[in-house]
């Protein structure tokens, strides 16, 4: 049976105007588990089966050790079983990190970068490590062959530079119309960043940016993945500022999809 | 003029996880009556004539009665008009003895279900009466000839079982994509379960299921019916989940819209 | 460099049911400015830019003055500059007096008026100036040559008859489908009424009308205007409708995407 | 056993901001008969008995009538049982219609109107029924013979001059410290406004004043009422501006606690 | 140094209206250790000391056994340490098990009951392990020496006549006035309800009674108890009712408090 | 005339968990100029008197000057004209550069602090402003003789620490019972953080502490100030956590209050 890993990254050290993703970890894992949904994914998968989903626990972050190490050695280990990995974010900032682990396992990958935001400013108030930088680091250290970033709505100069610097390819909001056609050839990395969604379904974020995504749409894409998923993240959820919950449901929901497509592709290779 | 009947059905007695539903008549009568809104469907029908609405008031279940009989008879008198009905739930498991009423009137009949669940459950938690079966206890009773489900996002592999078995019609929510085609021949009895849409749109209902569709996905349903609309139900509004009353708003406006084609397919017939 | 007039017009006399809209234009203003977003729009124009926005400050109404003297007079000066201009509501009845002042400017025109309902009838409770009226009284002073009216859902009889009488173009939301084409020859002023979305989106309006439009439907709309927009309104944002300030947002992020379809358009036109 | 009789007035035509009270009375009978709550009153009444509430339905508006003769005939039918009575508003204008069926049968009568408005204006933008201003129209028609005004936090100079001129009592909020001595010899009517409550407790008013009472406070002060409460209205809930119904509950709180104490008391009266 | 036991016990089988008390505990811990709060009780206490909290977990409900042998075995194994514990429900229920659990260490006890409700009804539709039960069973198998209840608004006739047989020791909240003198002379153990407090303080419950106490008054209460706290449960958190996540945050709040006063109590013995 | 000035000091920089506090002011005096709401302060003073309120505008902070500079010298300003000022946060680190302004002109002064936490904080992640801090700066420049601090419930260690090293006399929540008493003999200064209030009042705030104020516990200490209250603060609202904008409006009514007592004891003096 094909295992899924879960960790909890409860870090927002990065964030530049709210903190509170930290806190998200917790609250997606208790909408994951309640007796008030279905365990199954639209694809057919039970994630509820037995040992399906293998728990990591959250990194704890009250010692010394540097954060981006720590992040990058629980990755790891969590990858080592060779299972497909979704780490809870946490802001994006540690998708950074993560990268770097999960890099070193898959010499072929592209990264499907679903925001609002591009966050590959070179850095954000003189820091490299800001949640709004992650994918200059990602693609200044090769840690991807491509990077497709989907539903983006605040593209400025900068950003045009930067896609420009990294050959970054842009499916931004106002473009998705009646659909997109992903065409990918290598393992993938998801990298889910919830106010990709319009606020009204994901109110809990820390900027949020209307004009975005239904969770059907976000759905549809992860669900259009037809190469391996090899891992993925699930961020930006900022439990202070959701209303009445919406936000971690709609979090929990992604990653039974997102895992449903794991265990379904798995399988598509096995044959 | 063609008239609707209105009854209430505040029974929640089935309901697995959250109790609630049965004081969802009230509010969704003020809705409809409120003020703030047009009483006119989208359809040009004037739902505020005098006479259009006649209001069967709120079944009471206080009594020594099995509800299901009180239900079916109830609906059966409301019937006896020969107008079309609209129920207001209640939690879902009314729509088994609604629909033993309703289908003595009506030989040819199928139901379109609008709904996130199939709720075709054989039992839950040893109950058959569960709002998790209706529809199982309805296709083994053939209280109607066809069952096309429309929005599904939960199916698990018992649900596909019994699909088989009754020979369910099955749209997914993922399947619906720029519009679907019903192609019915006979009256239509709808079943709108309020989680059939997203979250953000209905959030007082007992099971939040993201990924749902919009109201205009679903008025344009309605409004694509073709053949008379005998009767009707909405159900598995839950009060105590609303926000800022956004549910019993768009409750009322889709009672508008059913009746809205109740009358205009009516007319249609009557050339 | 093409400046785009701000001009609050805190406004609510003429609202039927619930007062609250003059409310308004401080609270779009505030979040426009947050440091929680991006100010540049999607169309690749820095609103943020030294000198862009040129803000008129709010009318004042304490005085003796009638208030539609009142409002084409400020328009009339906001509009002096010949930069386009972008009024904050206030409910609707101001877009009458608004029309005036931008009529004396402009001799062929199209009004793009978005919004859940026609706002057409001759009066309403006996006030001509009624927030339901405005667009009666325009077309009676020919105020604009076209007006075309997009996303409507709740038309009746006496709309019918007022859309032959002024031969406005509709557009109902149940038409819209997989998008609309705009084929206009004329300078363009745009109307955006905030309940043309869906209250799931603006829950902070009076008249909360379920079935409405994203707000992506209502971007792709407004980057598709293809000939200059000479000014705007934003109206009928009611903060005491509001939900954790999700209207106020998204009212920030139309006011975004219409200056940058301004300042977009003017480009064109200066080549 | 003493009955109470329970007739809802929805009327909010007076309303000088937000309309929406009107749609207030469904939505407390909904709360008040809701499986969720107990039915029995903090003073020992059981409220749920057979026959103890004789609910008289709404009262219809559309017709042709004066809407305040109609409260008056209405009010008066209801009283002609010798039951007390608990009229559910609308707006606050209703008591003035409402004290003038309720004089012609208590030539002794004090009313206990707790409030943070004193809702004593001469006139409110040249309407004398402005629910700013029914206590001035029943002093000034003698309708009580006392008024104690409990609650307020909005007093101005013509508010003072008004409490001279008709020789009201008046407790402001300010001055109730750890509870208040009533010190009344006459039959009681209480008009009990809920923007009396603090809008943490009490969302859901057209006008939220901060630094009110509690509902302990309120409960306290309803139970401290020693003579017989021969009437009683609840006014001035919007649902418009509830918070996840929270106003809604407390006003059926409201009402069991005078419907108890209207037990209690007849109790007393009959020893 | 006084450590402090936590036990999750996420059990909602017996609630009898709304399930999703037991989704509590995750978010609870949340709050406890987001960095949005400080970590010290009011009495001075750092809960935060490295050690003072032993987290035993959550107990796991998926197996055979029955659910309230496993709740008295995990709380048996909890209290093993000699540490106080403090169990976070789940519904009210689970405290019947718990103090089976407690009561075999301590032959002299109290329980301070802080609640809406008395929970002491004999048995509700049928079942004795209702949450509205847990007393009657406590009382019945002699598991305290005393029951003191505080916080109660919805007592009825059955509730009295418990209480009169069990010897409840009863303040209603109607009772507490300017606060209350708790003379306890053996270990207390607190069974703290979330309804206790006023919904507006803690909307998050199943159950809303208005009138409730303030997070102050619980708090004093808490601080006033002079005896040695052996154990603690928080328990009716319903977070599909919470607004804004204030119920969760005061949940928190309350743990600490209860936290603190046990260790200065223990302190006190020491000396 | 007793003039009243207002500042908004919209920064906050030095906000470490959450930012937003910086869109306050514009929210702040939207709901102070509302029509919903009486202008008149509770100790009858009319506010809305022609020439009474004097509004500076905002602070502007987008140049190169520090913030520190500009919040002193534009206080400085606005004090020249002698008039009291009442400033507008911003979060609480700006009372610092405030007091230095307000200090040249008041060599005799007593702050009097409202507050969940005692920010007075050494320093905080390294940052000496932090808006946990300012009242260490404030001591250590000596810029008040004395500071009260009145609603403390998160008192740790370090706090008690440097309340000795500055005599700071402090009145936690729990020790305020029925009210308390201020003996105060120099011109005063109130710093008002929205988080002393209980979150159920105000939960617009970034760090929720169960267990607060009443707005009326507040509103009585305002009152029952003696002394001519010569500046003000209202700090730490933070639009982004507000919930239905309840915070902006109780925000808004302690500014009437602070501004009527202003003017009250203004008078006296003038005696």
């Amino acid at each position: 049976m094909t295992r899924i890993s879960i960790l909890g990254i409860p870090n927002d050290d990065n964030s530049s105007y709210l903190k509170g993703a930290a806190d998200a970890p917790a609250l997606i894992r208790q909408e994951l588990h309640s007796d008030a949904y279905s365990i199954w994914s639209e694809t057919g998968v039970d994630l509820g089966a037995e040992g399906r989903l293998v728990d990591h626990g959250d990194i704890g972050f009250d010692g010394d050790c540097d954060p981006w190490e720590l992040i990058e050695r629980h990755v790891g280990q969590a990858l080592a079983s060779g299972d497909p990995l979704i780490s809870l974010g946490g802001d994006h900032a540690i998708t950074h990190p993560i990268m770097r682990a999960v890099r070193r396992r898959h010499p072929r990958l592209t990264i499907l970068h679903i925001d609002a935001h591009p966050d590959i400013y070179h850095a954000y108030q003189g820091n490299p490590r800001s949640h709004t930088s992650p994918f200059a680091r990602i693609m200044e250290e090769s840690l991807a062959d491509r990077l497709i970033q989907v539903g983006l709505r605040t593209v400025n100069d900068h950003h045009r530079e930067q896609f420009r610097r990294f050959g970054v390819e842009v499916i931004e909001a106002g473009q998705m119309g009646a659909g997109i056609r992903l065409d990918i050839a290598t393992p993938v990395y998801i990298s889910m960043d919830l106010d990709a969604l319009d606020p009204a379904f994901a109110p809990g974020v820390s900027h949020r940016e209307p004009g975005g995504l239904s969770p059907r749409q976000v759905i549809d894409l992860i669900h259009a993945v037809g190469q391996p998923i090899v891992g993925a993240d699930i961020v930006e959820y900022n439990p202070h500022r959701d209303i009445s919950g919406l936000t971690a449901t709609v979090a929990a929901k992604l990653l039974k999809e997102i895992g449903g497509v794991m265990v379904r592709n798995a399988r598509m290779n096995a044959v």
